[in-house]
């Protein structure tokens, strides 16, 4: 088995992209990603989409996007886990690395959230969830959140305005993220008073869906540090499924499938929670973050949102997390988002981050879910010298 | 980097399954091949679907499967390349497994079809093709394997009568095949008169769409003999993309990826096209199996319609292929066809064709195709002895 690494990032702005199909917004991340890595083919084209073919009436988007890219020819396909695609996209990439039988893989992360609006866009978010037990009764991904962060709530004697925190960091990061979808800082006790999505989760809780694409060029570990200056290793790979219905878990306050895969990332990387520098964690809720926090390795059961109350999930924190704004404030595209997650911990560890930069970073975490943590892709990567 | 080999084959038969959904499906062919292979756990599953997003509202499908499977915990993930999802998760199970990173893999096509009619469907199947260049101006995947046939007639001046003996031998084998969906055969020379479905495509020389689910284990190949009394080998396994919209391609008759594909395969596997004793090939349409024969090494330009007339495609003859019905009578669960193939090729190799049996048969391809040729992966299987 090969060694795989990071050589090339590239991404494009979230945000509302009426100008841009699928395929436009995924060849900009893809154009800048390879000309960052200083290459102009590679063996696979994985693509990481959740929601093509029912927002943009377009599936077969591997051969899609490989054509447009001037890539015809090479392998490609799409890899599809609701909000973790991107991440799931990664992981076959690095799969197919890893196996011998690519040696250069390009993997991109793209969704086009903003053509449909209002209840159209609702239904196909739907999709994500269980279709028979979830969306058909009228549930939704935030009123899941809601019924998770309600009970959190109940069983933890947390309130609202304890959530806060995790939405200030957001957007204090977002606002110095130039590919940020929302770049204002939240004023602290505006939090409680905004608008309800699904009560209790509110409009500064929830994160906006968004377009985008985000692309990493990966290739051999062995290879990459004489191609470029500062590749980043994948030291840890893992991916873990969950009840994909909420109301099939046994214990509901608990993430399983991070927990699993962030502990199968661990142990291939050799690592323990407490060596990671800045985590990018799937901040689609608050509460989904404070539960995520709890279930790598970061707080006891109940105990996530005093991290974001004390500060250690701040830049100057014990554990930076959304370091450019997360899925709060860079915005939320779906299917790219586990790839943005992957980009951004790469560029702290090159030292690239900018405003950004988590100073020292040289070990990291991606955490992407999908649907309410029914599943979770965890990758441990790592500053290579 | 591990050999991999197939420990275990489920299938459900191809029909209008009105009484179950993508999960039931899913589970039926999942059980046979985890019975199959005397095994209860895996390390991974991989969905191959094409359009449960479009007909079924239901996407995060790898998670959906795996938790109603029982599997739930175990890495999931769909893999979508239009109709050769199958056989591009079946691609995917094969990196998973020769990477060393998954030990057992589950691989289950699976799709839905039937629940929605006339135009709903149509409007799902186009999104297979070209959305913006393509499925808006009106063109549908019938449409366009029109064209294609057209273009074949006029440029090799072949007659509508010379496609019919492809699917009189598709539906000779099906009606052995209790898994078919169509067991009817076809009266010589009622295919040129059959009612026009996309002149001159017609209903007797276009694939059904049906629901159904084909599931293969794979495991390494060294373990297998020992696990099980006839483990089938995965000699080759390749894929390749040509552009997705029909006119851009340079040479309109020639599909590059399913050569790319296939030719791949091949110099993995270390055969020629003369050693397989069977293919099963990507049979949607007539033209495309000519097409196939000729891009893959069986037939020059313009004459894979002859091995048709001349019976070497059929179980006797120097290249069966549809052994089991094709896509043609056995139907096309598009997402699924993949898996099915590889369940036929494998039960020929075994030995356990039945009815079906091609005598002898060692070395097998399976060639599976995305839209109209846009995207190909191909197998090339072989006994273990």
């Amino acid at each position: 088995m090969h060694d795989v690494a990071i050589i090339g990032l590239g991404q494009v702005p979230v945000g509302e992209h009426w100008d841009m199909g699928l395929r436009q917004l995924a060849l900009g991340a893809i154009h800048a990603a390879l000309q960052d890595a200083g290459i102009e083919r590679v063996d696979a084209l994985i693509v990481g989409n959740a929601l093509g073919g029912n927002l943009s009436a377009q599936n077969h988007l591997g051969t899609l996007i490989a054509d447009f890219a001037g890539l015809s020819g090479v392998e490609a396909w799409r890899v599809e886990a609701a909000d973790a695609s991107g991440g799931m996209a990664l992981r076959q990439g690095y799969l197919a690395v890893a196996s011998g039988q690519a040696e250069t893989v390009l993997v991109v992360g793209v969704e086009k959230a903003t053509d449909r609006t209002g209840s159209e866009r609702e239904t196909a978010l739907t999709t994500l969830l269980d279709a028979d037990y979830e969306a058909t009764p009228g549930g939704t991904p935030a009123a899941m959140a809601a019924l998770l962060m309600r009970r959190y709530m109940h069983e933890f004697g947390v309130t609202l305005e304890q959530f806060e925190p995790f939405s200030i960091n957001a957007h204090a990061n977002g606002a110095l993220n130039a590919n940020a979808m929302y770049r204002n800082k939240l004023r602290p006790g505006a939090f409680a008073k905004a608008p309800i999505v699904a009560d209790p989760v509110n409009l500064f809780d929830s994160a906006p869906e968004g377009d985008g694409a985000a692309a990493v060029v990966l290739t051999r570990a062995r290879a990459a540090l004489d191609m470029v200056p500062q590749p980043v290793l994948i030291k840890g790979s893992a991916a873990a499924t969950d009840t994909l219905a909420l109301h099939n878990r046994p214990d509901l306050l608990f993430l399983r499938a991070a927990n699993l895969a962030a502990g199968r990332a661990y142990e291939q990387a050799g690592i323990r929670p407490a060596d990671l520098h800045l985590a990018e964690l799937h901040d689609s809720f608050t509460v989904l973050t404070a539960l995520q926090l709890e279930a790598i390795g970061f707080a006891a059961r109940g105990a996530g949102w005093k991290l974001a109350v004390e500060g250690a999930i701040q830049r100057g924190g014990r554990l930076p997390i959304s370091t450019f704004g997360g899925l709060k404030a860079r915005g939320n595209p779906l299917g790219a988002t586990g790839v943005y997650q992957a980009v951004e911990v790469a560029l702290q560890l090159r030292g690239a981050a900018g405003d950004n930069q988590v100073p020292g970073a040289r070990l990291g975490l991606a955490l992407n879910l999908g649907g309410l943590g029914s599943t979770a892709v965890a990758h441990v990567l790592e500053r290579m010298e």
